[in-house]
């Protein structure tokens, strides 16, 4: 018997959605998919809407008679100012609001290490210290967070931030030897998060098991999450590339390369 | 002569603008003042610009030829999600991005206490903590926050927020005892905003010399903020009032009563 | 029209409740005033009660129509554990278990020094750091303390627990350079504590406005207690005094002579 | 040969006691077992007394000729303010002053999470943070750990308190998934605890090695505790179970149910 | 009756030194002065010794029949490491060392705040955080500090680190704003920190009470040191200055220029 | 094809030395080998270089065309002020001064628990907390430390200060239950400070994976190290040896016998 009734999963058919739409069947006897984009056929236990969260109506709807939301919309690339207020931003809001009007007890937010990008790799920021965005890619999640915190202290909404690092399905540079979430350790990370007994507001970290690590989650224990991968087995493959300059962008800052972009108007 | 040459003030037909007007003349050879409303007549060194600042057009033109900007456009009262998208927040990003673009050294922003508006009044939290916003009111300027973050550390542009508390021509209610900001006080405070040798991204709260305070300074001496008015000279009048419930939204919290303001949707 | 209607002050016949007797008179309406030893004649707005307060009755007795009890009872020397097993603490229960029955909203509960007298000068501990006991006496003040967070957690009774460094008419040693409390800022920490919007459960420590100090009250400020004399004053007079050796238990820990005191079993 | 010649074990009839009186065998030539109620029969190496703690005499006598004081004597649940009056604080007294006139060198008290039960689970408490009692029985536990505090500083007897959290055979609520404390895990906290090289006087929580963790150890390491069974075992057994609503008592505190107790004159 | 028998006063002839010459008089029955330099005529309190301290003979000489050393020996100014390896460290190694065989109870040592140069402004660098030297002259400022701290927890010496930022007669940029300390408040530092009860190894800032503070005192309030100069009455003169830019090495960090020195080597 | 071209590893004959020559060469095409003492043969990757370091000229001839400086030269004894002055800190300095002139990257430099060894087991320090000395030896190494801090913040030379506990083939003494470094695990601590993507001026405790821990590496997670090996084997061996005096020297602080040295000049 899972422990949930219905969960709406958004942004299903990205490349962490696939990964959620299958890790997190089993914990739930409904899995509402959302998404702009087609996501095939849907299983027994399957409910698909393709839809543009972005719209309130959209969101006041797709979110009734669900007992959590994982909000997974959105891709990890930087985004225009106007891109984010009249996107980025509402589809969150929409979640948030609709998990307020329709009762929806836990959100589970998407957010991004980006949040916290302009923190120097030797500072080893944890769940605790203040927004350093390194985008407009992550003012946006910086806005997801503090939405979070009003819906849970104003509204009762339970929430947890998870500031997804480098989600991809193996290390690819040096970064990754502790940015890394595999995709099975990012299913871990939210099934965690939905199965705590409490999270009240809280925010995580989501890396996996990497000796190297630039952030910390000291802070973040109760939520349990216990990752299973490490991005240890593929050193020797990486090593074999050159270093980069400690002072260039890509490696001083947690934020990596996101602190290298230009404004997005002054970008073709 | 003036340690400035031209100083852009928003909001200049407001309460609090139209003390900075005054109180800042003496700092800048031109001041440029905005305001959607009327702002009366010129003086010698004043240029009045009535106008739309969520207009980005209108934010680059204004920004021009400026060396620093004050922007105080707005008003203390909670706002929709749909108002702070499509009016404050613009306001606000549009008077960064212009000083990004036209070279204006330094915004000095009127964040708030509703910023952080969900500490208790025991836990007297100080500028190093992250938000808890209040309000969507408190959402806005939790943006804008995290903006001068981001201009300050991506494009260079340096910011002081202040986290203003009650700015009031006399303390009111006993929450007043520590959260009274007076005219001339925040007319200094600014002022040390605008001539600080340094500020990079700083965040400071604005209350007078208060006995009582529920909020810390201690890391943002280095503005040299030295209020000389305090609210203690008002403690009599002010205790004839009845102590409110200690549990109350009214005095639990340092946002007082935005804490109590209910969802803008479900208000009439 | 004074702001509490009757207040309960204990241990009225001491040095501090006899200042306390008259500094809180303006306050209230009722004073009513508890001790074991005669406390003279009672003015008109007094209740004097002579009674012992380790007894459960006379303390839901005593506590019946208050407001606010200030509970000074007992004096600062070493005690055996037996006294504070039956008469020291017994008698603050009774104050906040009378406080939680009768409806009292607020206790100003005399704790100490002596409660973290362990820490050494140059720590300069805050009120958010954890108990050192230098004694049996600072014993009974850590149980005080901690019924004081109990009473607000679970029962909603709100305190301030005022850590008296040393209450003297005048400094008389060179610790007191950094230790006094002059008697009219004992009562202005009393007043503060009576009055202040909101404390739940608050710790403060009590001194004089002196330029040494050897604790802070950085967390405490919510109080608003503003200290008015100071020891320096009085600097060229003690410093005629020769100087202790920085190691004696004297001068090494905030908790001065009582470090020195042996198990008072083992005292005659 | 044993590290220890005589350790003396309370409360060895209870089912921690049990599990340490075998369990600790090993370590002491001798193994002295204290408890109100009947023992069983002793084995060669053990010395059965059955008596009362809070006797000053029976603590004296029992304490002398003995390296290491292991006081577990006590069992979980909500007390009356008179029974830790009369009986759990002087039972833990009669140790410590057993310990500093007999010259035992060290003392483990079976503290509990319930000193500091009112912090949030997302607050994830550490050791260096103050008292937070959740009930009388909790308020006993502190008196403990300020003693330890005393008998350090004052009289040079070393300490370990143990704030066990959920020292049950098996996890049986959800709450158990982080506060799980095996039996086994026991024996190995307090065996390290014994034979640390320096203790001086140190606070550790009793868990076992759970992923999920709403307690921090962060500042404990010294002691070497290392445990090797978990919760997580257990997990699909106990998430078969509903969630409790996460602003309930239950969960919302460290504490769990402790918090839920009514004052123990009120129940009947 | 002075509080001191001999107080011995390095650099006396320096500018700092002279107003300690006199100012330090009124609290010692003999003074007595060093410098490499002539020193003038000895007053009938004062012995006068041209000699170099960094000669171990001539350290442990002078530091006979001595209650206190006041090391201020030495220019603010870079230093090649060939300098402070074999005249300046080995100075201020001798006054130490003079003061464990000859038994002084204390040293105050002119440490500086290039003891800590590279933290930025708006870090508000307090004393317990750990060195960042901007320079050579910092170095041995560093070496000083850690060498009082060994010298007080293995041999007993105490001592005060007086990180002096800015001793000058008048301010002279804006960040003197922060940094001045007057000569008056020199002597006010020196004086506190001779007849402090106890120091320990303490670590002070010297700064006025200017408005703006880029360093924190908040640890070292139990020194008493009570500035009564201000840089504030300079203000308008000062800034009439330009500014800097805020990124230049000038203001960026609360070592100002020295940050901008080349290193001795490379320079001319 | 290895990551480094050549890198140069000091006190190559010692015994750790021996250590990182054979378990560095899988990361260096070249490696470049120096010591006082004979190296024995060369290999074919190797160059011996048999010299003095605190010799300026042979510093600067031996950094010349290296990528990376392990600097290990040095022993862990008790040394005088003089040859820490004269020899010890020159030869570190000159490691330094060569990599900023020749255009090494990075300095591995081995510092020591002993430049922090005056802290208590219990207060297990951390690597942002200030240096307390516990010898000359310590000073030498405090030095070290502040100097890697002023070439990364002024000349940009990247460095990880390593504070090597106890490396010992194997656990001779409790102490070394926590203090433990293998040899195996000296080789990986160093070989992930070498080959971290960025260390600016990092600090790291250098333990193998023991479970007592009286150091905490919390904030040095991105350099990566992950010990393999732990005292936790040789608990059973070592637990048999006496427990020491708590309070003796040797167990009180992280320093152990280092505390207990003389005065190099008091000691034969």
């Amino acid at each position: 018997m899972p422990q949930f009734n219905r969960i709406l999963l958004t942004g299903a058919a990205g490349s962490l959605g696939r990964e959620l739409r299958s890790g997190l069947a089993h914990l739930t006897t409904h899995l509402r998919l959302a998404d702009r984009a087609d996501m095939g056929t849907a299983a027994a236990h399957e409910e698909l809407v393709q839809c543009d969260l972005s719209d309130p109506e959209v969101g006041m709807e797709i979110t009734r008679d669900v007992d959590a939301i994982v909000h997974f919309a959105g891709v990890a690339r930087e985004q225009s100012f106007n891109e984010i207020m009249t996107d980025t931003i509402p589809g969150t809001y929409n979640m948030f609001e609709g998990a307020r009007k329709n009762g929806v007890k836990r959100v589970i937010f998407a957010s991004s290490i980006h949040a916290v990008g302009y923190y120097r790799l030797e500072e080893v920021p944890d769940t605790r210290q203040p927004h350093r965005p390194d985008s407009f890619y992550g003012m946006a999640k910086c806005f997801g967070e503090d939405l979070a915190s009003l819906y849970w202290n104003k509204f009762g909404v339970e929430s947890v931030c998870l500031r997804i690092c480098s989600a991809l399905d193996a290390p690819k540079e040096r970064r990754n030897l502790w940015s890394w979430l595999s995709f099975p350790d990012t299913v871990r990370l939210v099934e965690r998060s939905l199965t705590a007994p409490r999270t009240g507001h809280s925010i995580i970290f989501g890396t996996s098991a990497n000796s190297m690590q630039a952030v910390s989650n000291a802070h973040a224990t109760h939520i349990g999450y216990d990752p299973q991968d490490t991005a240890d087995a593929f050193r020797d493959e990486i090593e074999a590339q050159p270093l980069a300059d400690h002072e260039s962008d890509l490696v001083r800052n947690v934020g990596g390369f996101f602190t290298n972009f230009p404004h997005p108007d002054d970008a073709e």
